[in-house]
């Protein structure tokens, strides 16, 4: 097997994540890139353009995955499949998503550089709105690629300032009209993505690589208290519904029964949003979000049941309505992909150790069509969804490396 | 004196505020009218052209305060002042403010059919901005026009969607620059608003009128929390600083400091905004609204003086900050125009009972001016700040026949 490591460049891989940074720049070094903007597609731009030096073929499905290809010797061989996403949290950082699609491109390039040709395709996809900052829920691309619900579900989901999911995506679709459309859906023979860790292990333990074995499971609630608007001067406070007043008591109540003495679950409302939203009037309406996470499937499942008994008790004046919106039990990664990622990090010299993801990654949708894995990259101070968010240009080279000796070597089996 | 009152059209006027409710109607009879807006503009155009049919001249100061004003005989004398406000709640109703301004146009319409010509100019004022909905603080029309703060003093205030208060106020200027401008200021003799109660008052106590004797005091505040923004699957609990987590606590403390057991002290968190404000961030700021009111100023001030403390030991991991926005203490009308209000009702024969006004209204601040006072008409299960604020037609009109007649007693002094 010819070595491709030497070919990845350090440099090259950090000048383009530095030059996507600059789209949708914020202070302090983050980046807010919302899905099915104008900022996503002039990222998407960028990347098409750097995939034409190499000759890669590039498509686009009806879900807006962008496709990079590059060809193997077998026509008829399943490609391998690498990737990420391409959107950002409102306040992230430069390399959550971005890092997974510049490493796959940095990968086949290298391959490229050094005049090496798989057996297989590869294949490096950008999936569309895995953030779900704009669109709730997110992994909206990677969903519908995998078939667990139909392109059009989220088509009503509005984001911050009521633009539904589904025009912004025909209007992204109709922006990239001039890119070859593929059919949605595909069987390549394996599926491996680089991503930054997101949290603080592989620092702290000063390892190079964390070899992903699974994701926790996760489960996204919206939770609406609707009450009664009043004027805030004359009112009196017993005759009032105030959402506010019952959201925050439904919020305290959720806390307190979520807390966990070993700190593994992880309960967030990150999202909520009042009406009207005048400071002398009675909020009518409260709306927040929850978000939960576990690694064991039956605790998920029973802390998330939970919830709306938890509610009714708690809310007092108003009416208290849950709607689950994302529930994605935890996932176990192949053992075939877990052992080539391992064997690669080996193979170039980098320390790694095996985890599971606290994070979501479109590869647990990946992983219901085809053989998935992760790679993972330290973190610093385990920061991310964040301006802050950090990892060095060695330890980006030094993830792409494994992954691309991971590539080779599922692409020649 | 000749008789003005069967000059009082019940009809026109229910016209006119149902025509005026039409401009920023939303559902249920609501009316989202908010102040400097194109809307808002477009129902001062409504009164305009009434007020042109009676031969009113029109001006505008540089609060976007507008001004209807009808000659008395004596071209020395200082003019008898009465109006309200046509900016609404973000979910109000047709009546809060419109009624004043619409009522005040009435009653000069009433005696201009009359043939009746008073000693005194009267003028019909409609204060720009009062509900604060669009901008906080409220009221800032007929406080620049006071003296109480420059008419800039505001400029920098921003919206929801980031418009500066300034960039709207001369928006609007521009906008109105065919109408005559006129100096901020004036003194006139007295100064008297009609309003809908917004209380239950006078509905369950079966009368037709309220002879304001003063209005509550207000102190408003802003509360900012700064934690830090983190990946909400990854961030172990222990180490998070969730800006939702203690705004949560802090507004549960709060609400129980300020449990009232007399039910007078009026206590609202009506405005919350969450940044990044999205599902699977944690939050790193909070901001939210404290609207504080009670009757008697030492205890308001005592109140209000004490947020901060509860503040500081509320919040756990962020960093807290509170800034008063408006402070109002509690004011007390002129014995002379509470008695020509309580005359004038004993004489058009309506059923009055004097009281405090719970919200606070442009005349708390004409009062630091001139001598003030108000009418109050029946609010229908005190509802107000909602689109289901109802006052009927007759009891619209009888206010009104207490309104011209007030004005017709005092402009004649």
């Amino acid at each position: 097997m010819r070595n491709e490591v030497p070919a990845v460049s350090e440099t090259r891989q950090w000048n383009r994540l530095m030059d996507l940074a600059e789209i949708g720049a914020i202070p302090n070094n983050g980046v807010n890139r919302a899905a099915l903007t104008a900022g996503d597609r002039a990222a998407r731009r960028l990347v098409i353009g750097w995939a034409a030096e190499i000759g890669a073929t590039v498509s686009v499905d009806e879900a807006a995955n962008l496709w990079l290809r590059i060809e193997g010797t077998d026509p008829d061989a399943a490609p391998v499949l690498t990737g990420s996403h391409m959107d950002s949290q409102p306040k992230g950082g430069r390399f959550d998503g971005a890092y997974g699609v510049i490493a796959g491109l940095e990968a086949i390039t290298a391959l490229h550089d050094a005049g090496i040709v798989t057996r297989r395709p590869i294949e490096v996809v950008a999936w569309t709105n895995e953030e779900g900052g704009r669109f709730a829920p997110g992994c909206t691309g990677s969903m519908s690629w995998a078939g667990v619900h139909e392109s059009h579900t989220w088509d009503e989901v509005r984001d911050h300032n009521g633009v539904f999911y589904g025009a912004a995506l025909a209007e992204q679709l109709s922006a990239e009209a001039d890119i070859p459309r593929r059919p949605l859906g595909s069987s390549p023979s394996a599926y491996v993505e680089a991503h930054i860790e997101q949290g603080p292990l592989l620092e702290a333990e000063g390892l190079d690589i964390g070899v992903v074995t699974g994701i926790q499971g996760s489960r996204w609630f919206t939770v609406t208290v609707d009450g009664e608007s009043a004027h805030a001067g004359t009112a009196p406070l017993k005759f009032r519904r105030d959402a506010v007043q019952d959201a925050v008591r439904a919020i305290s109540a959720l806390s307190a029964a979520m807390e966990d003495p070993d700190d593994i679950l992880r309960f967030t409302v990150g999202r909520m949003s009042v009406l009207p939203n005048a400071s002398n009037s009675v909020a009518d309406q409260v709306t927040f979000s929850i978000d939960l996470r576990h690694p064991d499937g039956p605790t998920l499942e029973a802390r998330g049941d939970s919830i709306l008994g938890i509610l009714k008790h708690a809310v007092k004046d108003c009416r208290v309505t849950l709607k689950e919106t994302f529930h994605a039990m935890p996932v176990e990664f192949s053992p075939m992909v877990i052992d080539a990622v391992e064997q690669a990090a080996a193979t170039v010299g980098a320390k790694a150790i095996r985890m599971a993801s606290g994070a979501f990654h479109d590869a647990q949708f990946a992983s219901r069509v085809t053989p998935s894995g992760m790679i993972f990259v330290p973190s610093h101070r385990g920061i991310s969804h964040n301006p802050a968010e950090y990892t060095s240009p060695a330890q980006l080279a030094a993830g792409t490396r494994v992954l691309a000796r991971t590539l080779l070597d599922l692409a020649n089996r």
